[in-house]
């Protein structure tokens, strides 16, 4: 089937047999929502993204986003998508029911966004970043911002944005310069320059709420002086009407991919008239932020792994129709060509894709499911599932968007030559990636934060229950003897990752921050690997559990795929840790002593 | 410095140091050249670099070519460096004397070739195809072809290329359907379509010369049915003029990158009327391409480690300049931000990128003293010499094309946001990158050719040879002290190499060549990363052999700078090995018995 961009069957397969959400939607908060009412939503789902989002994918590509006399034009049917995710209750499924909200389970939310993501990544994005903005503000904000401004913005009709990115403050968000100035009236003139703002501007949208972060005059220096603002393109009259708030869009970025989203370079205050208002407290902008900062960071993996389905299927698609050459023991030019599916290097190629989609996707699943625990447990347990979420946000933002990289440029290589040309889809889909392992905190800082930060944090407590999550599977799983060989590989992998994460826990002691932290890069991809090894053993435990004789052969195809991707990923991928765990351990801090001088010829 | 793209220290370093061309120079067939005439030209071929390719290479992706009545137009300036390259001699550089060249070592002008295609990839494609052609003409055609065709391309006036894809004949070269008919007159009359062929026609050329590979009508079916011949855009009347050959451009094809060079569909003979003129004998005609083609694998890697050169020294003044964060144990946020070349992550990056390009760059000089020694060398080492080039042709167009892609995008991770926008030059190294693993032949068929051919060719004489020149540097390293550990690393990783090897040819003779061959990709990517230890160990062993004390000091920063990444390659990237071993001794051929029906779902 030509055009198909993410599996449903694998998606019910993981609500319902892996994650068994049903087990969420008996707990009171979630009790409207039940198996029948999610297949339908998720149906409702496909729809969309099939009728609205992906007919334009390309064309959302080819006439990019302009800048016209300080507006910026994006494709007409952007408009209608945002409106259409607003009417139909999208921005706001996950909401509790006070603030607009459908209190549909995350798990089956995310699970909605991966389907839009896969059907046209620009285009699904508009409406996910109204979305964490409405809940920055509904979670912080007082009743005055919420009545202003969180109706329009979950209608589709006002755009939401987040504004942190500085020009000379990307990583190193606490040298931002934008301040705030008091006023007697209450809210603050700002003034400041942002960029790599995300539909920071649109023709789509009847205005812009950006939620930025800036410092009032005279706070204190760093990251502790950052407070966060509600600032609208258009303010609001007495009166209702709207009027210009001194926001100016500078400039828009020529991209490589992920261009059906204009990515601003955004004026605050030029002519002293910016007025901002403050959300929460003062200086505690950044804590707030990172509540959307990590919803935003599990998106940005979601974005991966769904462009990397997309992409998938497209060269699966190929590679079941396009006839090229013979099997390597038949030496006949007479004898018709084979479908290139059939060279064992080309199902090599496709399950690399297949168990990095398939895998990322079960992990963003996974962390969806902890982000819903946590609503409907007791204390102790709403700790356990925060602890486990935190430490995997690094790596589910991460893992999707390196590997994405490699997946779409594999499934580029399925295509061949064709692979590399406009005429076929894969060749946006690998641009469109690229941005993933930058946006909302590159690869490095994401190292840092699971290393320097989460690992450590509480004594390593999250990092306990992170081994104890998986332990506790591998004795599931040791109960089906089929399953044996894969426990003991992951439970040897577990083995190395307490003792990489032993040495340099010492390390750090030892020879500071500096030295411990010089390879966290390695030892997320290290950790991202063993996670994706769990969440593979998690689905073939899933499948033992379900097993049932007289299965339909389109089940049975189906689970004998799933199980085959599983092996795939434990004899292929799960042995890179070895070189990373040598790496981590070696000793040989020379990143450190390299004098940068040395770069020098 | 800003728009450094080649670093020309390190390639004087490893001809004059590591090659040490001059023991090339003193042989009768190269002895017109020397280390000095040999600056000149390298200074020469950057200044062609810097002043004529250079200032286009963004112009010529972004006004890329077009079909418009029948013509494909192109960069005003594709003519003049066409004609530049020749006028100046750069077409007929490595060729004999008596074919009109300087018998330039290989070695020397492939450096050259470095240094254009890292200063515009596209732009260096044009000299370089017509290079090819025009050798081929030269080896193989009769006198009258020569006559007739090799002087104007040598001047640049008209382009060569090669003609081999067919829509339905790609990695399948067997399944060419083109065809020649005989005629009385003594020509060919052709019909057929190719794909994908390389300035298939351009507006900077006045005539374009494909060499075609064709069935004549009635040859036996498969590769053995195949000839070569000459098929020129316009043919050359008795009088000298010239007439069109009924050769029409389809279309040309719009991609991801390599945007400055056309690549186009060609028809031949829609009126009957395309002469096409045999080359060499009949039937012959893939072995005589294989010269061409040889070559043209070298130069794929060529172009991949020139472009991921230039992606390196964008991102690395980038890193020397860009102000972000501060050291990790500088809590002060009053202090100055510092270049972000001071964080252990990003020189862990660029040191990647560094061992990348300067190994692949190493190796690819490596192959072109071997096909240099095999000009001056009697026939017992001419054998030797032609054996290990071949071994390694399949590995110097692959490491560089798949690392290169990974090399590009960590370019990209230097620059952050930046690096995604089209105001720096790495997205477009990006996407002219990703041509490399696919064109002259996937990194599928380079590793069938490698393990399935080149390993086993003569009972392994070439693979023997291979071990008998890294375990010859290994002798000379362990003299050494400062060697001694990579010394080991690298003989523990030849062992590996020959227990998997020896592993693989036991499977082949026991399960056939399909099992044989399944992870034949990974043993290519296992034997390359050996191959680039090999290299950068050699490097190491040059440093210590031509040590001196009062060096200058950017002499010793470039020596220090060489010694570090030779030790990140041995640190970082070698034991990956260990995870590709483990997977080819296995024995699970799972990509061999899963059936292609378990991708349904």
């Amino acid at each position: 089937m030509a055009d198909k961009f993410i599996s449903m069957r694998n998606l019910k397969f993981l609500l319902y047999d892996v994650f068994e959400i049903e087990e969420l939607t008996r707990a009171s908060y979630f009790n409207e929502h039940n198996r029948k009412s999610c297949d339908l939503i998720l149906d409702a789902a496909l729809k969309l993204g099939t009728k609205l989002l992906h007919p334009v994918f390309e064309e959302m590509d080819r006439i990019p986003p302009e800048l016209k006399d300080g507006t910026v034009k994006v494709h007409p049917k952007v408009g209608t998508i945002l409106k259409e995710f607003g009417e139909n209750g999208w921005i706001s499924a996950s909401f509790p029911y006070e603030g607009g909200g459908d209190q549909l389970p995350m798990i089956v939310y995310n699970a909605c966004n991966m389907i839009f993501s896969a059907s046209n990544y620009s285009g699904s994005i508009y409406a996910g970043l109204s979305a964490g903005s409405v809940n920055l503000i509904l979670s912080f904000g007082n009743q005055d911002l919420k009545t202003a401004f969180t109706e329009k913005m979950i209608s589709g009709k006002w755009q939401g944005t987040m504004a942190l990115t500085e020009p000379h403050a990307g990583s190193s968000l606490a040298d931002i310069t934008t301040t705030a100035f008091p006023t007697d009236a209450g809210h603050y003139l700002l003034q400041g320059q942002k960029i790599f703002i995300s539909a920071g501007d649109h023709s789509g949208a009847e205005n812009v709420v950006h939620l930025v972060l800036a410092k009032i005059e005279g706070a204190p220096k760093g990251s502790k002086g950052i407070s966060l603002f509600v600032v609208p393109k258009r303010r609001i009259k007495a009166n209702g009407s709207l009027e210009p708030n001194d926001v100016v869009v500078t400039q828009i970025f020529h991209k490589l991919g992920y261009r059906g989203a204009p990515i601003t370079e955004l004026s605050f205050g030029e002519k002293k008239d910016c007025h901002a208002y403050l959300v929460g407290e003062l200086h505690k902008g950044l804590s707030y932020m990172f509540q959307m900062m990590n919803e935003a960071r599990i998106g940005v993996g979601l974005g991966a792994a769904s462009i990397a389905s997309a992409a998938y299927y497209a060269a699966l698609d190929y590679a079941q129709n396009r006839l090229q050459g013979r099997k390597l023991d038949n030496k006949d030019p007479q004898t018709p060509q084979i479908p290139i599916i059939e060279h064992p290097d080309v199902k090599r190629m496709l399950l690399f894709q297949r168990s990095v989609v398939e895998g990322a996707i079960s992990l963003l699943l996974q962390c969806s499911r902890y982000e819903d625990m946590q609503k409907i447990s007791d204390e102790k347990d709403k700790e356990r599932y925060h602890l486990l979420l935190d430490l995997l946000t690094p790596v589910a933002k991460t893992f999707p968007s390196e590997m994405g990289i490699l997946s779409t440029s594999m499934a580029i290589q399925c295509f061949g030559g064709y692979g590399y040309c406009e005429d076929f889809p894969v060749e946006q889909h690998f641009r469109d990636m690229r941005i993933h392992p930058i946006h909302e905190g590159t690869t490095g800082i994401q190292a840092m934060d699971l290393l320097g930060r989460k690992v450590i944090m509480k004594n390593g407590k999250a990092f306990f229950l992170y081994l104890e999550e998986i332990r506790n599977l591998i004795k599931q799983a040791a109960l089906f003897p089929a399953l044996q060989p894969l426990c003991d590989c992951l439970e040897n992998a577990l083995k190395t990752l307490e003792q990489v994460t032993g040495h340099l826990t010492a390390l750090a002691m030892e020879k500071g921050a500096e030295i411990f932290l010089a390879d966290a890069a390695l030892y997320l991809e290290m950790f991202g690997i063993i996670t994706i090894s769990w969440q593979w053993l998690l689905q073939a435990v899933a499948i033992q559990q379900n097993s049932r004789e007289n299965t339909s052969r389109a089940e049975s195809q189906f689970i004998e795929g799933k199980l085959f991707t599983c092996r795939y990923y434990f004899a292929y991928e799960l042995p890179k840790i070895e070189a990373l765990a040598k790496r981590l351990m070696d000793n040989d801090p020379m990143t450190v002593s390299m004098d940068s001088l040395f770069f020098e010829d």
